[in-house]
Formats: structure tokens, C-alpha cells, sequence
């Protein structure tokens, strides 16, 4: 498939994998890229800088196709220093760059005087706008249905992705509650260049979670997740669990941050994580987790969505205007 | 163009004109016929069953082709006898009819035995099931982003519409977030064989509301609804304005629905709608308003947005994958 976004990135579909915390690996990425999709390393997924450009030697080991490392910045500390981490990037190579959480403009100058692409993930067109005013040269826009954070304002995608891309010169990338072909065709004829999925790829052979997580995400229908967070007016979309409905209900109390912060510890999440006990802790998921019904490796799951998108276009869509 | 809704319903482009309280007059409803699209009249929007005989007499005097009428179920009040309106929309010859509100078991026997289609509105995969189930001839989801009832799930149709089109055997028309070329082809790309509108029919020349309401459509941005009524589980989605914001005050502190009744009544919502002045009261709006930027007649809209998506379709889609 050809779009903006493939010929800008040098990638063959126009699919993004999502830069997702403590999944985002090497091999996700690499495995995503390979797949012909853009893989996309998370740098706060490593605790080091070191260890930030290991993870990078080791995606470049692992293929000879574009890659990206996300940086997110500002949302859940002030204590890093994004300088260095962006000098591990640039010294490394890495000609794309994802950024997400606060405006990149402080970075801008470094990242295009050594010819990196930038993707910026935001949430609102006024965000897109200013991202394409500084320079930014692809704008991911995250819809209401995305994990993680979509913000305050609760657009559907539906709305969101045609107003952005409406709005914007530079190509947009619709993300949030995308899984599949279907989504892919929908996201390109409401005005989108391609798609950022990250609850999908999740859900591949390669991701690195437990098993019992993706499981559960086989499992979900579009109900199963839930936004918390809202008060502290850093909204956040996660399976709903009882540590979710914990949350939700101190939340509605009126508690503060500081009587949910053990419930959502990093110990927790992690516990979640590493022992398959969706119940564990907070685990982080898009509503499109009900569209997602099997565990795919990232080669596979690629294929699929093009092809099915192919085939919706060029037969379903096709016949029903009577031209196929 | 032709899906499994043009066929079923016996139209020449897979759009429906949505069931709107106070909107959907003969008027509206034959001109959204006439353009090609399935005009819907309201039976609760005419004070009396003689009222509501004629505006059908009217409806079929403006049109020959089919318009359908909703009957939309025990959401405001319970004192209104549904058989006794049933009884004209039948006498009157009505072929299709659209329920919407509670599930229409009750009527499917008279329906289907004096030849009528049934489009059920719904705002849930389980509740189109069961309409699919009970006889139902064609569900009309209604997605996160809709206008007036989106329910308490908060799904958008991005998600909502893929789940259920795969969940059910019958066709599924896509509602809510929709208002151009671009939602329809998505829409059919998703799954669903059609498109419902209620908002953008409401921004037409033929559309009986005043023109500074259509004229404020036309200038808000997909950020100036809010949703109202969560506290008392019929969450409604409306235009932000001064008295939608004093409605989520007293609902944030507690207050019962008597303590808003007086912002929300019909006389209030009458001032907004016969004088344009939007502050004046509630006014019942989608967030695609965002996405509406011209007041064109019932004719142009539904030429444009069939141009549109068949330009998407076998021009932008078909380009990317190369077939074009």
C-alpha cells in the first residue's frame, strides 16, 4: 500500500505500532518493522541510557527496516533528563522519532538538524496545529477509544480523525480503537494516511507480555475497559478491573491522587504484567481490545489487516458503487 | 448505490434521515426522500393521533417514494398509548417504521403481519442482538458521538459499529460521528451497510428549525457538546451551552432531576428552537456538528456525500492499494 506516511517513512504498509511502556522492546519493534509496519522502541521502557542504546543496537541487529523510538515526555516525572536521552537517540542513528505527552518543540531543532522524522502523538487538533506549525512531520492523532491517555475532550475517532486530517497539511495517523482491515480502510477514507495500533500489537506472539494478559484481551468485549484518572484531569483508559473500579470509586469520593497512588504502583502494574493475573493491578488497554479475537505473530497480523483492507476496498466498497 | 439496506428498504442510496424529536416534520422527511436518502417523521413530534394521520397524508403528498415513521418508546413520558399510534402508522400504510427507546417486542407482531420493516435503534451489541432475535428487519447502532441517547457505555463508533456488524446476521446501519462522504465510506468499510444522520439532516434548508441554530452548527467544533444526564442514567449528549453547563453543576453536586427539570423544559427548549438563540435552552446536537460547514438543501447534502464517498472509494482507496 501506498499513502503519505509510507513514502515519508520508506515503510511498505501504513501501520504504526504503537510506542507503549514496558512493551515497546527491541524485538516488538523489530518483529512490527519487519512485518512491513513501522516498529516503534518506547525509551522509558529502559532504566538507563546504557541500556537505551543497547535496546537500539539490538533492534538495528534484529532488522535492516525503519524503526522508530517513541519519547514521551513530562507526564509521569520531571526527574529525566531528556537531553541525554535524546543524544542516545540521535548518536545511535535512529532517523524517526515519536514523540508524545508534551509539545516537542524543545527538541526540534536538534531533531531536524540530524535529519530525524518526527510523529507527534496528540490529542486535539489545536495540539496537531501547533505540532505542524514547529515542524513536526507526521501527526498521530489519538481518538476517545485509545488506551492510555486520550485526554480530557472525548472525541470518537469517527469525528476526530476527519477534522484532523481536514485541518492539517502534513499526513495524519488515526489512532485509537483500530485492530484490523476494517480499520485500516476506514481510518484512510475518513482522510487519515495510516493507523497507529498499540492494544493489537499487544496482542502478537512477540510482544512481551504474559500470556495471560493477551488472553484476557482475546477475551474482552468493547465494554471491558474503563476511563480513570479523570479528576486528576489526566484521563486514562484501562481494562476494567477491581483495581479500576477501586480507583473509579475513591476517585468519585473525591480522594486525591495519593490514595489511589499504591492501588496504580509500578509494583502493581508489574505484577499484572509479569504474572498474568489481570486482576493484579492496573493494565493498560484500548476499547478496541473487543475487536481483537486471536494471537497472531506481528508478520501475520500485517498481512491480514492489508489484506483484508485490500479486499474490502477493492470488492466490498468496490461492489456496492458498482465498479468492482 | 447498493447494499443490504437499499435492497431491503427499497432506496436508492444507503442513508437514513434520523428519527428527530420536533425535526423530523413531512416536510423534512419527503425532501430527505426525494433526495434519494429514507426521510423519517417522528410520530411523537404531532400532539395528536388526527395530527399525526395528516402529517403522513402530507408526507406521502410530498413524496413518492418510502419515508419511514419512529416510534420511539417510554424514554419521556409512559402516558402515551403506543397502540393507538400504532394503529394510524399502520392504517396510514406506513411500511417502514424505525423504534428506537425500548425494544419493540411488543409491536412486531402487528408490524410484521401487516408487512412492515422494522429499523431498531439501539445503542448496544446485546440490544441489537435481541432486536435481531425478535424479528427485527435492519439495527441502526447508535455509536458514543450520537446526538441526544448514546447510553452508558461510552463506545465509539469506530468500535461499536465493526462489533456489531460481525455480531449480527441482519444489516446494521452506522449512527452517530457521521455527516459527510468520508463517514459513509468508513461506515461501510466498518461493516455496516448504511449510514443514519440526524444532525447534518437537521443543518438543511428543509430542516424546521430556525436558522441561527443551523447557523451555530455550522460554526462549533467537534468539542462544543457535553454529556448531561449521566447521574440519573439517561445520559443525553447536547450543544455545550450555558444551560448544559449549569445542568452538570447541579447533577456534579448531587442534585436530583427535579432540580434541573425547569432548565430542561420543553418551553425552555421551544425558546431555543423557535427564536435561534442557542443559549436560550437545551439543543440536541452530535459532536459532528465539528465536521458540518454549510446549511445546503436535503438534494445537494445527499448528491454530495454519495459523490464524495464514491470518490474516496474508487479514487483515494483504490489509488493506495494501487488499483485505481
Amino acid at each position: 500500500m501506498k499513502t503519505r506516511v509510507t513514502e515519508l517513512l520508506g515503510i511498505e504498509t501504513p501501520i504504526v505500532c504503537g510506542g507503549m511502556m514496558r512493551v515497546g522492546t527491541a524485538e516488538l519493534a523489530a518483529a512490527a518493522s519487519n512485518a512491513g509496519a513501522l516498529g516503534v522502541m518506547t525509551a522509558l521502557t529502559q532504566p538507563t541510557l546504557e541500556g537505551l542504546r543497547a535496546e537500539i543496537e539490538k533492534c538495528r541487529s534484529l532488522t535492516d527496516k525503519p524503526f522508530a523510538v517513541n519519547l514521551t515526555v513530562g507526564v509521569v516525572t520531571t526527574e529525566i533528563n531528556y537531553d541525554d536521552i535524546l543524544d542516545v537517540i540521535i548518536d545511535s542513528g535512529v532517523k524517526i522519532v515519536e514523540t508524545a505527552g508534551r509539545s516537542p518543540e524543545p527538541f526540534m531543532e536538534r531533531l531536524k538538524a540530524n535529519g530525524v522524522k518526527v510523529i507527534h502523538k496528540c490529542v486535539a487538533v489545536r495540539h496537531a496545529l501547533k505540532a505542524e506549525r514547529i515542524g513536526v512531520d507526521i501527526v498521530s492523532i489519538d481518538g476517545f477509544e485509545c488506551a492510555g491517555h486520550p485526554g480530557e475532550q472525548d472525541v470518537g475517532g469517527l469525528v476526530l480523525f476527519p477534522a484532523a486530517a481536514q485541518a492539517l497539511k502534513i499526513p495524519v495517523l488515526a489512532s485509537g480503537g483500530i485492530a484490523d482491515g476494517r480499520g485500516l480502510a476506514a481510518a484512510l477514507a475518513l482522510g487519515c494516511e495510516g493507523i497507529n495500533m498499540g492494544s493489537r500489537f499487544m496482542v502478537t506472539k512477540e510482544a512481551p507480555i504474559h500470556e495471560g494478559i493477551k488472553q484476557k484481551i482475546v477475551e474482552m468485549d468493547e465494554n471491558q475497559t474503563r476511563l480513570i484518572f479523570r479528576t486528576y484531569k489526566n484521563t486514562a483508559r484501562v481494562y476494567r478491573n477491581s483495581v479500576a473500579d477501586k480507583v473509579a470509586e475513591i476517585e468519585a469520593e473525591g480522594g486525591d491522587f495519593g490514595m489511589v497512588h499504591h492501588l496504580v504502583s509500578g509494583a502493581n502494574q508489574e505484577k499484572a504484567w509479569s504474572t498474568g493475573d489481570i486482576e493484579a493491578g492496573m493494565v493498560t488497554v484500548g476499547m478496541c481490545g473487543g475487536l481483537i479475537n486471536d494471537i497472531p505473530s506481528c508478520e501475520d497480523l500485517v498481512k491480514t489487516i492489508v489484506s483484508d483492507a485490500r479486499s474490502i476496498i477493492s470488492e466490498r466498497l468496490a461492489g456496492m458503487i458498482g465498479t468492482a
